[in-house]
């Protein structure tokens, strides 16, 4: 008997990545292209073809593709458009899962990566097994997916989830979607940042970060030097966790949460991001919760994680 | 053949209300009597069983009884258990559900009296045919009641939706939770009341509610004091719905619902409360959602609301 698996899809600003994952979330085969979302969407769909066809003729196994999974920015889970992408040279509106049906010639579907990732956690992550959880990605952004009584929340319009535009304060930080103190102005790489600048401004204290520009400055960076012992990124991340930790504490009262993992570049500084968060979130959680909500960062790393993410809503598509 | 009809119970701390209820919502009969909570809970559900008796024996309508639904404060959904009740002074931990069942001899299923006002509106009131909407009932407290998919909100231990909980400002109000700046020490009757002695504070403009001590100012007072043009009442509406409105825009963020509807003693100030609150929400709202947000004041009104509530979980119970 041939081997069910399925291809999930990371569709990302820069590059993409494809793999065949079994049910069990073993990868059997794994690529990785580049975007180029400046040539037309059809061109991408095509190599995207072409690599999923030469992964199933050179795999060895017995396999047969039941369904695609793909996660991008920005896709409307209910009509599998990509609306708005900011990262993405293609118009408004592509027709993420209708045209990669027709090429492809397999169900597609498609939900945004912070979705995935909720949906990765939930199959072969920090979330396995478990009802209700929220998953927050700090990377550039701050993508958030929820799990309420293990189904996605996608609300009336598949829009639910934006944690990433949460106010954190009312004349806050100006936010690239047009509003200000979102949280992700202050919770996310881009926002760690900015968090660093402020504080080299009040801050007399000696700190390596003084000696790179703004345009040069990563979240890598501030990471690095925090775990070096830099007292402007050591502060930097207290601060991110202190704001990090108040919000913890409303996304709690909201959905009363088995856990909250983390994933993203930034959670690499490990406890440096976690502990202030953890404190201040445990100082402003409603009694009844306190001590009961597991706060930890995601233990699925490397360049598969997406890509898993993809493959279990593939998964879904196809038992459902 | 028999009409099946459900019983309705709103246990409140002052009274206790009960109707018999047709699938239409329909109350075939209503009692209230007082809840006397300083009698032992043995004596409270003999008198209730008492009331549905007499209601069942007296109606002129050829009925059969199937289940019983009860909100009431601080109802574990999960357990049936009243936890920790501010206004009842019976111990914590009472098993509801489970006595009730053994006295009345019938299902009985229990959740807190905010979810209740939810599947009230989801069944009779402005949420009919909607899958996705948040109920918040601004009463002497802030409660709410989610509705996500068509089911109420639960999360991992029964207890999501503490909305009246979400913080507002760091260092803000004392709330009864212990902690500060929670949402309903802004956002009730008791904020607006909060919300007028700070105003009496800081202007010097003339106003009836200069005449009030503390203990004797109530929030239909206020209502009615803004509705007569009071300027110290009318901005305290302003204050409160600026506020709320902030935090509506988050709900959005959250939940993407279809509705939010508001309910409960503060809301008959109607659009003194409704403008402030949209126009705030309208201007926090992340770009995809504004416009698209009905904000509504719930039409379930009179004494009746509670039960009609209570009656949609005994359907639920009985029907699932």
């Amino acid at each position: 008997m041939k081997t069910k698996v399925v291809v999930g899809v990371d569709l990302g600003g820069t590059n993409t990545k494809v793999g065949l994952v079994d049910r069990y979330g073993e990868v059997l085969a794994f690529r990785r292209f580049k975007t180029d979302s400046h040539l037309p969407f059809a061109d991408f769909l095509q190599r995207l073809k072409g690599h999923i066809d030469e992964m199933v003729e050179t795999t060895t196994e017995d396999i047969e593709v039941v369904s695609v999974g793909i996660g991008a920015p920005n896709v409307n889970h209910f009509t599998g458009e990509i609306v708005d992408p900011a990262n993405l040279e293609w118009p408004s509106g592509v027709k993420l899962t209708e045209l990669a049906e027709a090429e492809i010639g397999l169900p597609v579907r498609a939900t945004n990566d912070a979705n995935v990732a909720a949906l990765g956690e939930m199959e072969f992550g920090a979330g396995k097994g478990m009802k209700n959880f929220v998953v927050l990605t700090l990377g550039t952004g701050l993508g958030s997916g929820v799990v309420v009584d293990g189904k996605l929340l996608l609300g009336q319009d598949g829009l639910a989830a934006e944690i990433g535009h949460v106010n954190v304060r009312p004349d806050g930080r100006n936010c690239n979607c047009g509003l200000k103190g979102c949280l992700e102005t202050y919770v996310s790489a881009t926002g760690i940042k900015r968090t660093v600048y402020k504080l080299l401004a009040d801050r007399q204290v000696d700190s390596r970060l003084r000696n790179l520009s703004f345009n040069e400055l990563t979240g890598e960076m501030i990471t690095e030097a925090a775990l070096a012992g830099d007292a402007i990124a050591a502060e930097a991340f207290i601060y991110t966790g202190e704001i990090l930790g108040t919000k913890l504490a409303d996304i709690v009262a909201y959905f009363n949460p088995e856990a909250i993992i983390l994933s993203g570049g930034l959670t690499r500084a490990g406890s440096l991001l976690l502990q202030p968060s953890r404190k201040m979130m445990e100082e402003r959680l409603f009694k009844a919760f306190r001590g009961r909500i597991k706060l930890e960062i995601s233990p699925v790393t490397g360049s598969n994680d997406a890509v898993l993410g993809a493959a279990a809503l593939a998964w879904q598509e196809y038992e459902n």
